[in-house]
C-alpha cells in the first residue's frame, strides 16, 4: 500500500472521529435542556470511540473526493453512517440477539451500562445520525435535494429492506438447514447494504453520472459480501486477540455462513471472486479511482 | 364534544392507520429483495395495529389543516410520528427497561416475537419513519426546505436531547430521592417532546408565522406534561381493563412521578393548571383553533 493511501486514510479517519465525538461532547452535568444527558453521552461515546477501521465513513469521504465534491459538506453524512453502524453493533451484542460480552477488545456496551441504557444508547445513535444529517442538509439549502437523496439512500440501505432485514433473517436462520438463497440474502443485506450506502450517498451528494452510480453500486455490493465472508473466515481462522473478540462464535450460535456451508476453501474462492469483481468495477474510474482501488487491495488482505 | 370533532378525529385516525399499515403490507414470502421480511413486517404491524388514540399523528394533521396546509402531503409525517412513538413503546417494554408483559390489553412485542426480533422491530420502525418522511419530501421538491425543517424538528424532539434523553433520566432515576427538577425534566422530555413535535412539524411544513409557532409550542409543551401527569394518576386510580395494562407499576418500579412525589391532589391541581395554559395558548387562533380546543377538552378528561 502506498504512503499516499495510508496518509489519506489517516486524515479521513481523524476528521471522522473528531466530527463524530464533537457532536456528542462529554457532558459535565447529569441533565440539562438542550444537552445530551451525561450517562447517555458517555454510553454513546464509549461505543463510538472503541476504535475500528471506520470503513464506511472513509468510503463516503473518499468517493466524494473522487467525484469532486466537498469533504466538509459530506462529513456529517460520513459520521452518521458510522453512528448507524455502531448502533447496530450495540443492539446486536444484546442478550436476545448475539449476547456478546466482548467487542473490539472491550466489554460490550450493555456489560458496562446495563441493558436498558445500552438499548437507549443504540436508539440514540440511530436517531442522532438522522438529526445531524438533516441539520447539515439545512446548512446547504442550494443542495437540499441532493442531501435528501443521499440521506434517503442511507435510510433505505440501513432499513427494513436493508440492514435490518438482513439482521432479521440472520437471527431467525440460526440452526436452520443450510440454504444458499438465504445465506446470500443475509450477506447482501446484513453487511453489504451498509457498505454500499456510503458509495451511493456520495454519488447522490455529488450528482454523479449514471455510469458512476452503477459502477459504485457494483463495487459496494461486491466489497460488502466479500467483507462478510472474510469476517466469517476470520471467525474460524483469525486471531482472537487481533480481532478483539472471541472466535468460533458463529459455529456456537449455529449461524449460516459461507465457510460453515461450503467449507473454508470454497469460501476463500468465493471471496476472491467478489474482490476481483470489485476491482473491475473501480477500474472504470481510471486513475481517479486510486484510493478505492488500494482500499479494496488492503481490505481483501485484512487479518482483523 | 361536538359531532364535528368526533367525526373529524375518526377520519384522521383512519387515514393514519391506513397509511401506516399500507407502508408495511403483510408479506406472503419469508424474504425477498426490496420487501420487508415476513416476520419483521408482522412484528412491526403487531404493535402498530394494537390500537391506541393516535394522539400524535392526529395533532399533526389537525394542525396542518388549521394552518391551511395539505393533509395529503403531511400524512407520511403523521404516520412516522406514530411509528416513532410505537418503537419507543416496544423498546420501553423490553427486559432491562420496564419489562412489561402487557400493552393495550395484548402481550408485549417481545412476549410474542422474542427479545431479539422485538429489538429489530423497534429499530425498524424508527428507521422506517425517517425512510418514509424522506421519500415523501422528495415527492415535493418545491417544498424540500419545509420538509427538511419539519423532519429535523421531529428528529430533535425524538432524540438524544428530547424523548430519548427523558427515557435515560427516567430509567436512571428509579428508586432515587424525590427531586422536582429531575421530575420536570423527565415529563418534559420523555413525553411532552413527542407531543410537541407534531405541532411544530406542522408549523414548519406550512411555513407558519412566528406567533403561530410560539402558540403551538406552548400548547404542545403544556398538553404534553399534563398528559404525562394524567398517565401517572391513571396508574394509581385508573381501571386496568380500560387501560389495557397493569396499574400500580410506577410504584412497583420506584418511578419518579407527580402523584408519587406530591400526592394525588397536588398532581391533579398541577395537571389542571397545565391544561388551562394549553387552552389559553390555543385561544390565540380564534375559531380556527376549534379542533385543538376540543382535543384538549376531551383529552383532559380521559379515563384511559
Amino acid at each position: 500500500m502506498s504512503d499516499r493511501y495510508t496518509l489519506t486514510y489517516e486524515v479521513y479517519k481523524q476528521r471522522i472521529e473528531q466530527a463524530m465525538l464533537g457532536m456528542i461532547p462529554e457532558e459535565p452535568e447529569v441533565f440539562r435542556d438542550g444537552r445530551v444527558p451525561q450517562l447517555l453521552a458517555e454510553a454513546m461515546r464509549y461505543s463510538l470511540s472503541a476504535g475500528g477501521k471506520r470503513v464506511r465513513p472513509v468510503l463516503l469521504l473518499a468517493t466524494v473526493e473522487m467525484l469532486g465534491g466537498s469533504v466538509e459538506e459530506a462529513l456529517p453524512l460520513a459520521s452518521a453512517l458510522e453512528m448507524i453502524h455502531t448502533y447496530s453493533l450495540i443492539h446486536d451484542d444484546l442478550p436476545g440477539m448475539d449476547d456478546d460480552d466482548l467487542r473490539r477488545g472491550r466489554p460490550t456496551n450493555h456489560k458496562v451500562y446495563g441493558v436498558g441504557q445500552a438499548i437507549l444508547a443504540g436508539d440514540g445513535l440511530l436517531n442522532a445520525a438522522y438529526e445531524w444529517m438533516l441539520a447539515n442538509a439545512l446548512r446547504y439549502p442550494e443542495h437540499s435535494l441532493r442531501h435528501l437523496r443521499a440521506i434517503r439512500e442511507i435510510a433505505v440501505r440501513a432499513g427494513v429492506t436493508g440492514m435490518i432485514a438482513g439482521q432479521c433473517i440472520d437471527l431467525m436462520s440460526e440452526n436452520m438447514e443450510p440454504d444458499f438463497e438465504r445465506l446470500r440474502y443475509i450477506d447482501r443485506h446484513k453487511t453489504a447494504d451498509l457498505l454500499t450506502a456510503p458509495l451511493m450517498a456520495a454519488a447522490f451528494l455529488c450528482a454523479a453520472d449514471d455510469w458512476q452510480i452503477r459502477a459504485l453500486e457494483t463495487f459496494g455490493e461486491n466489497v460488502g459480501v466479500a467483507f462478510q465472508i472474510d469476517d466469517d473466515l476470520l471467525d474460524i481462522e483469525g486471531d482472537a486477540v487481533l480481532l478483539g473478540k472471541a472466535t468460533g462464535m458463529d459455529a456456537k450460535m449455529g449461524k449460516m455462513t459461507w465457510p460453515a456451508m461450503a467449507g473454508v476453501q470454497e469460501a476463500r474462492r468465493e471471496s476472491a471472486k467478489l474482490w476481483d469483481r470489485a476491482r473491475d468495477a473501480i477500474a472504470e474510474f481510471g486513475p481517479d479511482g486510486w484510493f478505492l482501488r488500494e482500499f479494496a487491495e488492503v481490505l481483501s488482505r485484512r487479518k482483523f
